[in-house]
């Protein structure tokens, strides 16, 4: 390889080669980097075992008013590094998380003119690499503004992806196209691709604070580059010295179940900054929510209004009852009434609507055990919001609620901004200006021990390992697709592709566990997949903070597919992928972290699939009894979508399980170490 | 999903439509078949999972001279049989295999003429299905000639497949291509295909006897036909009744392992007919062979005369010394002298050449404990064969030779055959005059007690179930491309190919093992593999009969390498696919017959991978040392193909490997049970 680059740089130069040519390789030697100045651009491109996986890209920035950072560079110095750690995540989809890079730092100076100095951080990993800019003190500069970023990723071939948009109205919740990347123009990331040879690609970004969400761009044939969310003015990022970008991530794997298991965008992120976490607890929830979306019930105050006294107490009992730990609570606070969408300013934090008895609800739950969810819809007013948050968190955390449900309903730019001038100006959802909000938001609830559920969120990219207490998000189309609208919901096949884009960006609050798949008031709106499958994803899609999100009566009615909901955990020990096909099929084990058990979820699209689960991630020589929730002989999402089989048998880890999903179906299992009655029973 | 079919009947028909539709299901109604007359004609179709897989699909015969078996028809009878029995194969990949499947036998019939009925049996399996036609003793007929086979197979889209064509000069021996059906007009079975939704397919035929081998042909969009290689008097079967053809036969799954691990071929054959086949022993061999390829020997006797007497003796001793059980030698006998892929007539299979001590060399291998393979190659002049055969055999069985390889080394249609006229006719390799040859062959060599393993076969449809002496056949692009010729070989997803299409039919007889990678003296040709590679191929591929290909020396100088080859055994327990993409990478386990070992072989293409490779197939509470050999930290197959690092460690079932194949890689581990002196070195 080393070779070939070198042919390369001689044909271009006639000076100092090498010392304009720096190289770095992963661990292991799997992903290797070379890093160059060609006629003053810095330009970078990958390989793996040797082949280009990122062809020569640009890198630099375009600045406003000022000498912009993309030419007439030279490497001033560099520094490498390894680093190997193993560190403990309070919470997660997998407990011990290994840390292993090679490092390359590059310092890159123009001769004259301010700014003049720019840094390059590479850090290279067996699963794939991060890269992020400094722009470092330097004489003569402390505010700036970035007019764009130049960082480019020129892919080798037109790989086959799968994309949602950016910039469109409905932020990311959009169903997931799958093309070659000459039909993806301007999208989101994650934005994962798999070349014609069977290699996985997802790019991404990790840490992203106080600097716009990056689109990628398509520029040429397969090339794209970071296209960065603008403030109303057009600025894109508006800086101070020293600042350090998000991480730019990529990663790569030869099967798609590998993008899954990868943890590099949280080892991009800076480790846990609150201290003592015990206070941030995973668990479930249920919540008078779902019957809104099917119009049972109102937020808004009326003879229909969901968030009463009564039916709070109801869902508190059902809550305690069952085990769940949070309740939530939607329209119980003033602002509901009239288009909230565009009245967000008249939401009150604090204040309940008459017929909420919000303390005396909060000291009931707190009397069994359970917690009320502050949900804080904002209609994407986030400066009515901001003026509250302190005033209400404090209310919240002596009223004992341990978590909120925010929400920004609206469309992509209608984040109302009043500027130094005292002018409104628009927002983009996933612009500086936003980011900085949802991150004010983490750190004011993380003084008060709140736990941040984020819906209409900005993208995730790591943030919870340095900020424990942002749980989990929306931001893909979660189950309420499934019950309104005129476009059919969300088709069965859409769960098996968010866990290999929207969710390796971190956890989902997806809603998922319907019971009462079709609705007799809308026979044009269903759930689309059969039942065995609303409970798989439970272990397919990840989320500390999960939902049994239909009414409680369907599952007082379902006490059997219930039980599996019950026990499934929302905090893990370890996670690992069994067979993973994006848009086709996924099979996820995850041991719970507070016991021996282990628990598999399996989901396929529209075609039903027989797969192979190999038990070998069982402890060696012991019987476990496998809980099976699996789709019945005639089961099919569409026709017959209730026929479940719940069944046990004795298991042990040398044994292969057939699981046999039908179209549009799945199959939950819980394994627990089997007692001497479970062997004499089911011998 | 009968629905559907009821609603197009009530179309179509006005009159007793349930009488004219008969549907059946795999045994766990994974699979369905709808059969059906319409207009008189009959038709199929089948749905996986109520998804349709074939489009309703035409089915029948054009005969010659008399009424045709296409139209006119209706049903008289149907009967079901439901088969559920685990049967033994004395050899093979697998020992144990059930074969399980509902049957559906249908009786047609045409109003009057000669012939009027027709058979017609499917056997529904949860992997796949197979259908025969037979056409049954009735009055009037007794010989006919079939013009064409209407059967028809109509895909529902433009899958994406990998193929080799049909009636092209050079039989099977070509690289696969991978295009849309779109571009694959006439095709060689196993033709494997993959849908946009995940499915694999793989169509071909069982226990083809007596008939001319299929391929396929595209009619229209995506719609093949059965294509009968042909007489050369243009008829494409001679018969008599009862005529029962091969099975037709498509194989379903949903990932590309599943293909490998179905037995569906195997299952439609008929039983072991040998009786006691303990003579029947596969193992290793080596032999005078990949010397004359690089043209440091001939086959033709002069200077560099392959085939001597003190060549063979140095074999022998090889062979006996490292465990191999049978020494092939090639040249040996009269007619290599001249054009002999013209004058075929020439080869005389019991005359020795005067350097070459035939009967002293048999002596002294079995004195050393192993056998001579008898080679026969006939230049495709199978009626000089047929006459010399049951001498050869009588000599061969005196002499202790246990096998026999065959050759037919000539262009596609270049079997010479004289006809009632005494006129010299050129057939096909592939036509129902030469499947009556090879089959007559193996027949004969049974009587003797003879082992049977075929270059330039026909291909494989399953017949070593009935007949277990026929171990194993070329049939593809072996290892010796690699020796010559100026188009660069078998490149790296060659053997990733193989598996999935070729193999899929029966075993090969790849010859692989080559040490030394790269020639002296031909510097354009080479072996596009790492060293690590080639002992991997001995478990992706699978012969009961595997050459160690290269020359002994080569062995002797690399004695760690050589020692995998030594230990791996031809003989399974069992085979498990760990990782498949087919083109792309293949990791398959198997387990010794003989013993508790498992072997681990893996391969990927031109692309480095890592694989993940879960144990779980070891025995639950026993420690195993893997013995592994696998590519360098530098390896690559182009610029550094013989860095192999060869090492022990101690594992268990509950470890997962994580294999680091180079470019154009592999990887081989044997896993053998932990003595207390391994537990303790190893710790």
């Amino acid at each position: 390889m080393r070779k070939t680059i070198l042919l390369l740089m001689f044909v271009s130069f006639s000076f100092s080669l090498s010392a304009q040519t720096l190289e770095v390789a992963s661990p292991g030697n799997i992903v290797q980097l070379s890093f160059y100045i060609r006629d003053g651009v810095p330009y970078y491109s990958i390989k793996r075992f040797g082949r280009e996986v990122i062809k020569p890209s640009r890198m630099g920035f375009i600045l406003k008013d000022m000498q912009s950072l993309d030419k007439d560079f030279r490497i001033t110095s560099s520094a490498r590094n390894h680093f190997d750690e193993t560190w403990t995540q309070p919470w997660g989809e997998k407990k011990d998380i290994r840390n292993n890079y090679n490092e390359l730092t590059v310092k890159l100076e123009r001769p004259s003119g301010t700014p003049s100095k720019m840094n390059i951080t590479f850090r290279l990993y067996d699963d794939g690499l991060g890269f992020r800019y400094e722009i470092p003190e330097q004489e003569g500069l402390k505010k700036f503004e970035v007019m764009d970023e130049l960082t480019e990723f020129a892919f080798t071939d037109d790989h086959m992806a799968w994309w949602i948009g950016a910039f469109w109205p409905n932020r990311y919740e959009y169903l997931y196209r799958h093309t070659p990347l000459s039909k993806a123009d301007t999208v989101q990331t994650p934005f994962t691709m798999e070349t014609s040879d069977g290699l996985f690609i997802s790019m991404h970004e990790a840490a992203l604070m106080d600097y716009p969400s990056m689109a990628l761009k398509r520029t040429e044939s397969f090339t794209y580059k970071a296209e960065l969310y603008p403030w109303s003015d057009g600025t894109r990022v508006k800086a101070e010295v020293s600042l350090k970008t998000p991480w730019r991530t990529m990663q790569l794997s030869d099967d798609a179940g590998g993008l899954i298991t990868s943890y590099l965008i949280l080892n991009l992120n800076e480790p846990n900054k609150l201290g003592d976490v015990s206070w941030v607890q995973p668990g479930k929830y249920v919540g008078i929510w779902w019957a809104m979306h099917l119009g049972y019930y109102t937020w808004n105050p009326g003879p229909k209004h969901g968030a009463t006294t009564e039916n709070t107490r109801r869902y508190i009992d059902f809550a305690s009852k069952y085990g769940f730990r949070g309740v939530l609570v939607e329209g119980w606070n003033l602002g509901w009434d009239g288009d909230w969408v565009k009245n967000g300013d008249q939401f009150n934090f604090s204040t309940p609507y008459p017929d909420y008895d919000f303390k005396g609800l909060a000291d009931y739950a707190k009397q069994k055990g359970v917690y009320l969810i502050g949900h804080n819809e904002t209609g994407g007013a986030i400066m009515n919001y901001e003026r509250q948050l302190t005033d209400a968190f404090s209310l919240y955390e002596k009223l004992g609620i341990k978590a909120i449900k925010t929400g920004y309903v609206n469309w992509g730019r209608s984040i109302k901004r009043i500027d130094e001038e005292g002018n409104a100006q628009l927002e983009w959802h996933h612009g500086q200006y936003t980011v900085r909000h949802y991150q004010k938001v983490v750190e004011e609830a993380a003084k008060h021990h709140i736990m941040v559920d984020v819906h209409e969120p900005i993208k995730d990219t790591g943030l919870r390992r340095t900020f424990p207490n942002m749980m989990s998000r929306e931001g893909a189309r979660g189950e309420e697709y499934d019950a309104w609208g005129s476009e059919g919901g969300n088709p069965p096949e859409h769960t098996t592709i968010l866990p290999f884009t929207r969710l390796l960006s971190g956890p989902m609050d997806f809603t998922p566990g319907i019971f009462a798949l079709t609705f007799k008031d809308r026979p044009a709106n269903r759930v689309n997949t059969t039942l065995a499958r609303q409970l798989a994803h439970y272990v397919t899609i990840y989320s500390p903070l999960h939902m049994a999100a239909d009414m409680i009566e369907n599952y007082e009615a379902n006490p059997k597919p219930f039980k599996f909901i019950q026990d499934v955990p929302t905090d893990w020990q370890d996670t690992r992928v069994l067979n993973a096909s994006i848009g086709n099929y996924l099979t996820i084990v995850r041991q719970d972290r507070n016991s021996r058990d282990w628990y598999l979820g399996s989901i396929t699209d529209e075609q039903g699939r027989i797969l192979e689960a190999p038990l070998g991630f069982l402890e060696a020589g012991e019987k476990y009894v496998a809980e099976i929730y699996c789709d019945g002989q005639n089961a099919d999402w569409r026709t017959n979508p209730y026929d479940i089989e719940i069944t046990e048998m004795l298991v042990d880890n040398s044994m292969t399980l057939s699981l046999r999903l039908a179209a549009g179906g799945g199959e939950a299992i819980r394994f627990r170490p089997a007692t001497e009655e479970d062997v004499k029973r089911l011998k």
